[in-house]
């Protein structure tokens, strides 16, 4: 394999600057980034084992998969998306083909975005690790949206559709399914693929959503957080969660309810969020124009926690993804450990 | 051990908000800064067993040497540091406690810098890696330097001294060294705690340094990178580096010329720039004030690649760190491979 800086040089020479903030890109000691306004900033890591497996992931799809879980970060702040870092830890049984892969499916996805890959580090590593810092761009902080605005008796809405990436993860570790074809595909596609919902967010934003958060972990956790920070309980009906189509099928294959797996499973990479009654309908029209409709799950109580309710009312308490534990088996019912 | 959420509540109720710039720290998807100007922004990552040994490394030294090296980055373009975001890979076996030292090694280096740790991301790995993504700012871009700006005839200087961190880890690596105690315990202290030349780096930039770099990978490499985006040769006397006190008596000790140590080594994180020649006198009072002495040791020259010269000017091949290759013994003598 060739050396640090030839697979840097190469790296290089595959990444184009989309945008004329950029200085500076990769090649100094840092890039250089023209901000007036805000800046918008988040790290996420991605690690062999844990959030992904080379038998099921194509380093191609890993790429694209990292760099979407973290712009979607800055999606659920409202903020447009700018620049990313790409750090990768790489075992020396990796060729630099096999990197450089990874690095294609994530330029790809900047590509796509507007988003300009300004640097990153590369090191050797037992075991193959993705680090990615994302930098997104706001007029002000008062364009923004963050975790802890919401209020008692907001309506709490996600865009998109739930589930289907955790059941395109639970097809992907199975051979067989007898799923048709393409509805297969289409849901491993959710898994591998994730798009981040920028405009979507920026739409959120604008239309006056009071806090949002995007569904990486499950909506059992992530609502969790937004009560948290929010100081309020927030209450979802899992009967109408908006569930992937085939989300039913899988879920009756794995033995889980399918609400149980588009709650806990995560990985869609919606946005959850909470509007003012009063201003659903314009929300529902700012979404709608940005893509994906929206569905409307629950509501904004005082007190404290999550109160996820089935069908009869009665509630249930599901968990989503933690990263310092063993993931729960989608669906799996159990209580939060101490 | 705890689990995610409770480890991050642990970690963000240790940290301090240092700057009115902060919107939103640690907390909400990501963080918020204000920005006006330009942001300077890298990423650097740590891995056991390639970037350090837990066998020799508190894990509150870590944490410090991680965001060092990481400012040291932003000292390197003459930015003022101001935030910086950890994302930890943790193996099962570390328990909260050692995590949280870390963080606080980190933070204690934050709070005398004045730079703020805004985020970041924690999660299981198998080795134990530590990515950092650090954020300085400017004014404008004509506040900086770059690596690209060094012009023949140019002078060639470096802060403080070279070799310490070297000497430092060649005499972690063995039980018995003959030096004495305080000499010994200051080297290990500079391979252990580098601090980054942030104010020299920002009087270098506004006294008129022309191409800076800072010394992370032994100026042998780091000449290379400074030679390479200027377009420029660079000459190197290595009889004039400046030796910290005992790098002579290690060099002795596992049999290199002291000079090969100071130049090959690296993680000195010292500052290498160049200047036009009428402004070394500026130069030199710019930095005194800012702490660190400065040597000058060599001079740009028109065509490519680093020239390092021995006592009698014959030219000698070092070479520094390649993250991707084994490291060389300190001093090896080897040619480049391709």
């Amino acid at each position: 394999m060739a050396g640090e800086f030839e697979l840097i040089r190469a790296i290089r020479s595959r990444i184009g600057t989309r945008s004329t903030r950029i200085v500076a890109a990769s090649g100094d000691d840092a890039a250089v980034i023209r901000a007036d306004g805000v800046i918008v900033a988040s790290v996420d890591a991605f690690v062999e084992g844990v959030h992904f497996r080379l038998v099921t992931t194509s380093m191609r799809d890993l790429g694209h998969k990292c760099l979407a879980a973290s712009l979607s970060d800055l999606a659920a702040m409202g903020a447009e998306a700018g620049e990313a870092f790409l750090t990768l830890g790489a075992p020396a049984a990796l060729g630099e083909r096999e990197l450089l892969e990874l690095v294609d499916g994530a330029e790809a996805l900047a590509a796509e975005l507007d988003v300009t890959i300004c640097g990153g580090d590369i090191t050797r590593s037992n075991e193959l690790f993705v680090a990615v810092a994302v930098v997104g761009h706001a007029g002000g902080e008062e364009e923004l949206v963050g975790r802890g605005g919401a209020r008692a008796g907001d309506a709490v809405g996600v865009t998109g559709s739930l589930g289907g990436a955790g059941a395109g993860l639970a097809l992907l570790e199975r051979k067989e399914h007898g799923l048709p074809v393409e509805l297969g595909e289409r849901l491993i596609e959710r898994q591998r693929r994730p798009v981040p919902r920028l405009a979507a967010g920026r739409a959120l934003a604008r239309a006056g959503a009071r806090s949002m958060i995007d569904v990486s972990d499950g909506i059992a956790s992530d609502c969790e957080r937004l009560a948290e920070e929010s100081g309020v309980e927030i209450e979802v009906a899992l009967e109408r969660l908006p569930l992937e189509e085939g989300v039913d099928a899988v879920a009756q294959l794995i033995g889980v309810p399918p609400a149980d797996l588009a709650a806990t499973a995560g990985e869609d990479y919606e946005l959850l969020f909470t509007v003012a009654p009063e201003a659903q309908a314009e929300i529902e029209a700012a979404v709608a124009e940005a893509g994906p409709g929206i569905t409307w799950i629950g509501v904004v109580r005082e007190g404290a926690g999550v109160r996820l309710v089935d069908a009869r009312g009665a509630p249930r308490s599901l968990q989503g993804w933690d990263h310092l534990r063993a993931r729960p088996a989608p669906g799996h019912d159990r209580s939060r450990r101490a």
